[in-house]
């Protein structure tokens, strides 16, 4: 299962109940952060949530919004006693960014290791995730995220029993090791199913509506995406931001094949008070939508979890 | 008159419902900021200040705290459309570290100006603020602040009567501007009385207390000072990490001659859940302190005002 909570749904600055977009995940004693605005360590602290197991953190963009709470959050992390090595991930330059912004967190107890973004889309695999960044269409070289979860098929005992596997192999197999034991080799394709279906994730923000979105999207757990503004006049000002509405955002999902089974909307600019009163407006457009607020968050298990 | 406001009183990290310790001031208009930690910039919004008018931005030292949230700011006071420069005051370096953080706020409408501090004790006037900065004892170089406002005499109508100084001339004379008028000369000496009592605020975090704190603190208004820590086993701790406690800082007050008017705790640790628990402790030790909460405001006059 993958604990979800996306820790603010603000764009542009933080607000006094309306922290910056951002989004912690949890999985299997170990997390990953999608970007890190000014408050966002005071969020995940407000989440009951904690600093030292965060393994990945993704940036989507060098826009301070999405950023300029790292220092504070990485000193954090080393008061409470990180000295595992961090992964940061964002678009070419963020090893150069993030040392610029050290500049005031200088001594950490663990290392950085940085990946570079330069290609359309990217996948790379830490710990039990499987992250697929994909470039989108900002003012600025942006980057979505989707994380998968696999899952692997189902353990056949009635098979392990009569190919005579011992039983103390059958963890290992499980777990998708081959056994060698004296001349016999013992292969977890021997015993397990097809792999089952497991969890996706994609996230989105900043970006104009483009077709990669749809397609990271499409059968999706949960799509998190923004909606800068709610108000349908204001699409021609999402265009020149490279932002979009509300209703732009529940247009991708809806066209997503297949549809996500949720859509999250957040990066709400400072100037929509209320990002509630739109919630019908992109409910006719895609009815599984959510106006987010602050710290929602879900537990996505797998099918039959 | 002087507006004061203590925005935060935490230290090390910022917390939920306690933002890092910040003092923002307000004096004819143009505002006054000292330091500004990760959040400084939502708590000027919770206070109903704005960000346009500051002018002035005294750093007193360059852990994270205190300077965190400096880039968000500067994106805030562009997007409030001010284009006046901003002084930035500092220990030496302080234009390498804010430009350093300026990597993701480098386009601004406006430009920074920096006063890099070199000396033990420096003065520096602008607009209407006359600034002492002094350096005191922390684990880095560290500046502690005295903001003064001055008072010209009073104007004698009388004299200026008798020497049959025109009326159009008396309001420049009581602004100090001296008058050519023809071959006479007017000299505001010739209608004001000596200067009469201005104000005096005096801002110290993070030290150890020293003699230069005690100094400042003299015949103030209003002395602010940290108290890291309030349990009076923690004397060894503050005395390792550079920091007072509250006793400590109390002490200062009590032993300033004459002593300030009054003195305002702050920069607690954030092991400190319960800072006012000690408020009895250090009215034991100077009875005119306050162990501050966020957001405690007052406003200076003059004595006569």
């Amino acid at each position: 299962m993958l604990d979800v909570c996306l820790l603010g749904t603000g764009g542009t600055m933080p607000l006094k109940n309306r922290w910056l977009t951002a989004l912690y995940c949890r999985l299997n004693g170990s997390s990953l952060l999608i970007d890190c605005g000014e408050g966002t360590q005071i969020a995940i602290k407000e989440n009951q949530f904690t600093f030292k197991p965060i393994d990945v953190l993704c940036i989507t963009h060098f826009h301070a919004d999405h950023i300029s709470g790292l220092p504070g959050l990485l000193l954090s992390m080393g008061n409470e006693g990180r000295t595992e090595p961090l992964t940061i991930i964002g678009p070419k330059g963020v090893s150069y960014i993030v040392n610029s912004l050290r500049v005031i967190a200088q001594e950490l107890p663990f290392e950085i290791k940085f990946i570079e973004l330069t290609q359309n889309i990217e996948t790379i695999q830490i710990k039990d995730y499987n992250i697929t960044a994909f470039k989108v269409r900002h003012t600025t070289i942006t980057y979505g995220y989707t994380l998968q979860v696999n899952r692997l098929g189902k353990f056949d005992a009635d098979k392990a029993k009569a190919l005579n596997i011992p039983v103390r192999f059958w963890n290992p197999l499980q777990k998708g090791n081959s056994i060698c034991d004296g001349d016999v080799v013992y292969e977890p394709s021997m015993v397990m199913g097809p792999a089952r279906r497991g969890l996706k994730l994609t996230y989105c923000t900043d970006s104009r509506p483009v077709d990669i979105i749809t397609k990271q999207a499409a059968d999706c757990d949960l799509f998190i995406c923004e909606g800068m503004y709610g108000e349908q006049d204001k699409t021609d000002t999402a265009r020149e931001k490279g932002h979009m509405t509300m209703v732009e955002a529940a247009s991708i999902a809806a066209s997503a094949k297949p549809q996500p089974a949720q859509l999250w909307l957040t990066h709400y600019s400072p100037s929509l008070y209320n990002p509630e009163e739109y919630q019908k407006l992109v409910r006719a457009v895609f009815d599984k939508a959510y106006v987010c607020r602050d710290g929602k968050q879900t537990v996505l298990r797998f099918i039959d979890e």
